[in-house]
């Protein structure tokens, strides 16, 4: 376990030197916990992982949090605050004078900021050179992201075969995340709903019970060993209606193209463009509400993002998202989703579940 | 609905032009519910509710959450921004030209910190008056309070009713999270640890099985119609033990002492101070980890926090958890925890569940 992170550090540290950084500081759980296998509960307090160029660092976190951290395999030694102070004087003592800073931009609040300035510190945006690292996962990733997704095509298989009309969907969509927890999974997002409910693409499960003739999308995702997997598959109560049969004719094309353009070398936009070029051409069947996907990894949204407005290149050993949609408020949504390496020779599925409608009995 | 709304968007325009800022832009989830009744799940992407004291104001959101903000009882008109920016422009339009502007310094990033600046407003860090606000419950947050601490005695009550030798702690997290769910939480935090591993207030729940001789130490929180309950309760497998009795008698009369500093005008930290100096006394006993307890309403944590380093007073409708604890790495935890109003006439517990520790047939 100690040596990959052992390695991230490393790689962390020498692109820090070469960008001419004398640290840089992470501050999201996630990047903490790539770089230092500690998974951290934040809420309010600060955690934070130090890579200095000199060679120094530190993992700074709450004296609470000793234990979780004492069995972490990080290569960066503890510096613990007590509730006496807000961590920032022990985050300023682990930085030993560094001066630039090389900082997470999204994450690191304006008042952090603010107390590392009043510091001596230069801030510098250096969220890209932390994802730039994360973004490329290597094979014990992909193998975690695998099983993440393993477990969710298991889960989603019993939803489906389990669905009857009567069934209540927020119900559904507890019963979905119980299973999930139950097989070792520590955060999930179902999002499974109904019918014209499905129209909404981040609607949220309510009161609705399953008819007959309602779609379903089933869109579940969970982390597992502290990587995430996430897939979409719909299906009809009754044999499908004309509507869902022509959405899903025309997602299932989106999604042949958008898989076929993950590939090294094209930009994000141009992911998103092979999907979205087929969705808006279906303007009879519905809309195109959002981007072909996101990057995948020990967060559930990472950058880079499949957005019309990213020219980020795609790099071997990205995993994505690919999940075009189509949407109608009245009739509901369907949506095909699975998680896709960019390998040596093209893209590489994650996730093997058949794509077709699924038809629930009526 | 839309009243108390249009009232905490109105007190907060008036605390703004008495801070002299032309405008407050609030940006995280809590608080845009608070403020809009509109629950969003950020995740990379830019919400904020905009209140100008020139009495303009929006809530700023992409496009795809337009059903949801539709539906909510927001006062403040809407301001969708589409894929193809980031959200910051629509910002900066909302914000009409004002100048000095209020924003929430723990949560507004550094980079969307950075492109307000280059935009021409001058930051003022205002998340204290946002929560001077959101701290004080009205009689409805206080209702709402007392039903998500009603749905979690009812779960506590249950899982120590069937709670048994055997049962694996993930999965019986994993069971408390189902029950919350299928009762209307929206989201919960169920944090139940077996025997020694009890000891760490912040342990992960393992494979590990209930034995005769354990104690269990069952936190559980649930939000329910945006309002979070918090509670804590302790058992033992078979007749409680030397070390669990007294750890449960210190921490009877660490809770008494705290619920009854919990009056207005107390400072934090002599609430915390009320805790402490029992917990501390029992040294042979074990040790005194944490706080006496945190503000909870919208979110499960939020300020004032019950600790030694606040000197914030308390005042009328604040709402608190009072969750003394000892813990031994050896033995365990034993924790108590009820949500108590500030009430014009001293402490108001929120939660009726007795306190004393249960016995689970072994």
């Amino acid at each position: 376990m100690t040596a990959p992170h052992s390695t991230r550090v490393d790689s962390l540290r020498e692109l820090a030197g070469r960008a001419d950084l004398d640290a840089v500081v992470a501050t999201t759980d996630a990047s903490i916990a790539y770089l230092t296998g500690f998974w951290g509960l934040q809420l309010e307090r600060l955690f934070a992982a130090v890579v200095r160029t000199d060679g120094g660092g530190a993992l700074v976190a709450p004296t609470l949090d000793r234990d979780g951290v004492a069995a972490a395999p990080t290569p960066l030694p503890p510096r613990f605050w007590e509730l006496t102070t807000d961590g920032m004087p022990e985050l300023v003592d682990a930085l030993g004078g560094a001066r630039r800073i090389g900082v997470e931009e999204h994450h690191l609040s304006f008042a952090r900021a603010g107390a590392l300035t009043a510091a001596g510190a230069e801030l510098v945006p250096a969220g890209d050179l932390v994802m730039s690292l994360r973004a490329r996962k290597d094979e014990t990733e992909v193998a975690r992201i695998r099983a993440a997704c393993a477990l969710v095509e298991e889960v989603l298989e019993r939803m489906f075969a389990e669905l009857r009309p009567g069934d209540v969907e927020a119900e559904v969509n507890a019963r979905v995340r119980y299973w999930l927890s139950q097989r070792g999974a520590t955060d999930a997002h179902p999002l499974i709903l109904f019918g014209a409910h499905a129209g909404n693409p981040h609607g949220e499960p309510s009161d609705r019970t399953l008819a007959p003739g309602d779609v379903v999308c089933a869109d579940v995702s969970a982390q597992l060993e502290g990587y995430w997997g996430d897939l979409t598959r719909c299906g009809t109560v009754g044999p499908a209606g004309e509507w869902a049969r022509a959405a899903w004719a025309v997602v299932r094309d989106a999604y042949d193209a958008a898989v076929a353009a993950t590939r090294a070398g094209a930009e994000a936009r141009a992911v998103d463009a092979a999907q979205r070029a087929i969705v808006e051409a279906a303007v009879e069947v519905g809309q195109c509400l959002h981007g072909a996907g996101h990057a995948i990894g020990v967060e559930i949204h990472e950058p880079p993002f499949l957005v019309p407005a990213s020219a980020t290149p795609l790099a071997e050993g990205m995993v994505f998202t690919i999940e075009p949609g189509i949407y109608r408020s009245d009739a509901g949504g369907i949506r095909l989703e699975d998680d896709v390496l960019v390998g040596a020779d093209g893209p590489v599925l994650l996730s093997g579940l058949p794509l077709e409608l699924r038809e629930i009995p009526a």
